[in-house]
């Protein structure tokens, strides 16, 4: 996970940040299971991450609109260039990129559950 | 893994295809290690497929310009709408979707290894 550490950004303060685009999962995910043993669904407020640990809660940001959701990482991905984080249905449409597919975002660490 | 496989063709002969859009891994997932165990190399021929068992043998074809690759499942995604398998890079080359990025193909199950 040290590679992924390097592609974000710890600050003095040992924040962990990082920015890119996020897509969300296609609606078929619903009732899989995720990389981490939990059970996607929709309309919980979890996400898919390359290098962060489970149960990592990070502020997701959509730029454009300046709205933010916190997601749970339960899940690994994307693998396309520039993709930073898969968001669940529900956060996808809380920070406004479902009509666009996929967006810009900022991410940062707040938390661990 | 049923709900995948609904959403492929199983034909009279048992033979699963699936028409979808294909991208390929970032370069920094080099060195990474899959969902199968491997380590993923951007110079083998392999994919991440949602539901297909591991060590199964796809023939992934870019209808156009007809150029098609044997790769091996060792990794799970994608989660975005409409993707149906994500390449390495030695077989997103073969197929010359590099430069588009994400780019319509059609799968097949010829084999295991």
């Amino acid at each position: 996970t040290g590679l992924g550490l390097l592609a974000g950004c710890a600050s003095s303060s040992g924040t962990f940040t990082q920015s890119g685009k996020a897509s969300f999962y296609a609606d078929k995910f619903n009732g899989r299971e995720t990389a981490s043993g939990t059970t996607y669904r929709p309309n919980k407020l979890t996400a898919a991450h390359n290098t962060l640990p489970f149960g990592t809660v990070v502020r997701v940001t959509n730029p454009r609109n300046n709205r933010s959701v916190k997601v749970t990482v339960t899940d690994r991905g994307p693998h396309a260039k520039g993709r930073v984080i898969d968001l669940s249905k529900k956060a996808a449409r809380k920070i406004g990129i479902v009509d666009a597919g996929v967006a810009p975002v900022e991410l940062k660490v707040v938390g661990h559950k």
